[in-house]
């Protein structure tokens, strides 16, 4: 009998996740039956969206969360032996699948996905760029933000797994790209390694003034990860028909009021959208996304980077530190 | 010579206009010259816009505003005798133009246009459902909320010049449509009149009740007059992926300050695209908006209703009840 360790969500977050709030269990895992695959965690992601999402999980559920599997026992024919797979299978070690939805904790969540064999990518991209973030990047920010050559954008979250390839596909699209992120090594990578125009440190540099000084002619995109106060001081630099894509409020994920003095009025005088979104809006094109960013990873155009935590017993810490903005690009476990 | 009356901006706003911070003086026009046309003001207009954009006035200067004049002298073909016209001549009771677009405080305006002689229509029309308020309600809602038959619209400032206007389209679009207005005669007019399906006098009722009461299945599309707390408690209501068109936000008008205290996340979470505009985003549709309304009054599918304040002395008192909300459909004065 296979036993799969499961972090069951036990104790309802305060502020940022701790240690117990989330606790190991074993899981004796049935035999698999007809149609049904065994696959074992080699990777696990920690996303924002896990600590946004946290209320609607239901205590004493296994917590949410994707993962990239090696399948190592199959009775279905679409999901091989030794392949990898990826799912929203949940933080767990083991599983077994049917390859159909599963309902966990708060949504639907899609199929797992076999993934495809391409020399030269680990299969912990599926994760990050070639996964939900990357597509959640050129959904979010072309669709929405529909920008044009020559446009100033600014991305906040910029070093994490989305922003980074915010920022690089704005390049790709001819526009100048303002990056916002916490340390001055991340804003080293944004600007001589990802191709970023300009770097502001929020921890250090006074946003307002930064941007008065790096987008004198304003800001026509913002690519919302954050909230919170950077939110408002760029709307203060938004032009006329300017177009604002929230795809995360990270500022306000641990706090108990994350609402901020909004002065509405702005968006009617400079004829401002804002649009929040999911990326699963864009579901029926998933593979559109995915083909389209392995294919600028090919040719060079976007680049990534991966901080990996190693242990399925550090989940928690690495949770923690993505949510205090320590990862560089894609934050995962190797388990 | 000709003399004009001329509302001069006197002293700046605080809170709602007063006597004294406009002042009427006299001023001698010039005779008119060749390309020029003398218009004299039969209808002054009233508008939210003009308390919004009150800081950008300069003192001294004429108020802006739009109005509908005959013309009774001219040296302009494109401008004959006896026609009208409206324009944004500012308050005030004769204008010398070219029939270009003049700078008035912050703006540049559109041309006066030369009004078509049409059967059972009063000119003062133009300043409302068949000018920039129709365009207004015609473009702001269809183009922004996108609406779909079978969906749920919430109007606000729904007895006003706008807002009559949106609710009636959604109504022709198969929408079901709930008015927002502060009396118990606007609600009438709105439901047994207009054919609204519900209406909420927000000075009595509790909106968030009766929201759920009257929009069971949510809230689709939210076409914005007012802002402040009306917004926050209809954004509770707001289905996933529901567009909100902010047409304005006349609640903070009269406010130092107008911020609200707004969860971005929301717009996360349920996919929601809130857009502010501005009318003149279409103004190279302009005709098309005035021909659709004319053809839906024409067939009685738009109806319309004017408060009509006598008297060039009386534009601060128009001006100022029309922010209080006492008008019903579109307050013009007349002279």
């Amino acid at each position: 009998m296979v036993k799969s360790k499961v972090y069951i969500y036990t104790k309802t977050f305060d502020g940022l996740p701790k240690e117990g709030d989330l606790v190991i269990k074993e899981e004796d895992l049935p035999p698999i039956k007809d149609g049904e695959f065994l696959a074992e965690a080699i990777y696990l992601s920690v996303d924002p969206y896990m600590r946004a999402y946290a209320s609607r999980v239901p205590l004493g559920a296994p917590y949410i969360g994707s993962q990239v599997a090696k399948i190592i026992e199959s009775k279905n024919p679409d999901y091989p032996m030794g392949r990898h797979v990826s799912g929203y299978f949940g933080w767990r070690s083991h599983t077994v699948s049917n390859g159909k939805p599963v309902t966990l904790g708060f949504s639907s969540t899609p199929a797992p996905i076999l993934l495809p064999v391409v020399k030269d990518v680990p299969p912990s991209y599926f994760l990050g760029i070639l996964g939900m973030p990357g597509n959640t990047a050129y959904f979010g920010f072309l669709e929405i933000c529909q920008p044009k050559k020559g446009e100033t954008v600014v991305v906040s979250g910029a070093a994490g797994a989305v922003g980074s390839v915010v920022g690089q596909i704005a390049k790709i699209k001819g526009c100048t790209v303002i990056g916002i992120a916490g340390s001055e090594e991340k804003g080293k990578w944004l600007l001589d390694e990802l191709g970023f125009d300009h770097f502001i440190n929020y921890k250090t540099a006074d946003l307002d003034k930064a941007l008065s000084q790096v987008a004198p002619k304003g800001v026509d995109c913002y690519f919302d990860n954050v909230g919170g106060e950077t939110t408002i001081t760029i709307l203060k630099h938004m032009n006329e028909l300017g177009r604002i894509s929230v795809c995360g409020t990270i500022s306000s994920y641990n706090e108990k009021d994350g609402r901020i003095l909004f002065e509405l009025f702005s968006l009617v005088s400079k004829q401002i959208k804002m649009e929040g979104f999911l990326v699963h809006r864009w579901s029926d094109r998933y593979t559109e996304g995915v083909q389209q960013n392995l294919k600028w990873l090919q040719e060079g155009k976007l680049k990534t980077r991966e901080t990996v935590t190693e242990g399925f017993e550090n989940m928690i810490k690495a949770f923690v530190e993505m949510l205090q903005g320590k990862n560089f690009g894609k934050a995962v476990v190797k388990v």
